[in-house]
């Protein structure tokens, strides 16, 4: 294991998941690397193993932003540990934008790798089960009703509910990749992620109907 | 409300979520009901909504059978709110044999008709929401990797995983229903659970592979 590697989970503050997470998203951004030009790969793969490092920081206050915070963790970090400081900042860019965020979008190759192969794994199957999953300690729950007893659907919700997500999150995500390749397999996914909800949906409403 | 729906509400310790899965199912056993003969549908729907009142009991010890547990507790509260002796114990009957157990199982027709109604919300895509929505506050992982790093599908996990949930819990209930139109609901929500399953699987092998 490289040094960044156990770096990276040492900082991870959850259980396996999310090392796993770390993992898919690395994978992901080099099969993406493989089909763009002149990504430079050693900065992709640190800014991949380091893009979560400052979560534990925004669990502790959500007023953080886990990627102003790990880009920042990991410049540092990379700097006390031998790297130079033009890689360090290379790899501190890439992690400062992969939230979503229309004043502040990615710029080089890395950082729309970085950004693509981290939304990747929030589309699909995956996408689902991670929401599920990574929301039930907020107390989330799969949907709400309206005054006459009826399942809302997440469009017009005023809760915070699973299907809520769905709606303004989950399913908006596939067409704001920016490699070809990043789409591709985006849209690969979508089907899994659409069937579930409308089989939960339809579930749900002959349940309560 | 009545005053059994309020004493239910009482004694849920978790978030909303949980309210719902009772509702959901009441209404499936009326659903089932309807489509038996000589169900006594005021026992039934006080075994609905009390057959969870041993949760919290059972979370504070997990020795605690929420079951037993329930079935007493929903005993007492009808003996002591008015209700007549057989009728609290027709009701703690039910509730006692919800569960999972070969040993004990439903003997009534209202207790297989809970038994049934309760094994529906865990088929289908509901089945997979509250799975991965309930197992999340004990860290379960979605996977894990055997030693050359592949993604393991559930059949021969050591660990407990989300994929080993699915193949030992959730794959085998289609055949285990005691009426009939319980066995019909259910088996036809089971391609929205197999096909959720199978693209997480394909996904989570992707991204390692």
């Amino acid at each position: 294991m490289s040094a960044i590697e156990q770096y990276m989970r040492d900082c991870m503050c959850d259980s396996a998941h999310d090392t796993q997470h770390v993992y898919r998203v690395r994978n992901y951004a080099m099969d993406i690397a493989a089909h763009e030009r002149g990504a430079d790969l050693a900065v992709l793969d640190a800014a991949c193993l380091l893009h979560d490092v400052g979560r534990a920081e925004q669990y502790a206050d959500p007023r953080v932003d886990h990627a102003a915070c790990g880009a920042e963790k990991a410049r540092a970090w990379l700097e006390a540990n031998g790297y130079g400081q033009k890689f360090a900042q290379s790899v501190a860019n890439c992690i400062l934008t992969h939230r979503f965020r229309s004043d502040n979008p990615p710029k080089s190759i890395e950082a729309k790798i970085l950004f693509d192969a981290d939304k990747l794994d929030v589309c699909g199957a995956m996408g689902i089960a991670r929401t599920l999953f990574y929301k039930a300690h907020v107390g989330l729950p799969l949907y709400t009703l309206d005054e006459g007893g009826a399942v809302l659907d997440g469009t017009a919700d005023t809760e915070d509910t699973f299907f809520r997500e769905y709606r303004f999150k989950l399913e908006k995500l596939y067409d704001r990749f920016y490699t070809k390749r990043g789409e591709m397999l985006a849209q690969s996914r979508q089907r899994a992620a659409r069937d579930f909800y409308e089989a939960l949906l339809r579930e749900a409403r002959s349940a309560m109907g």
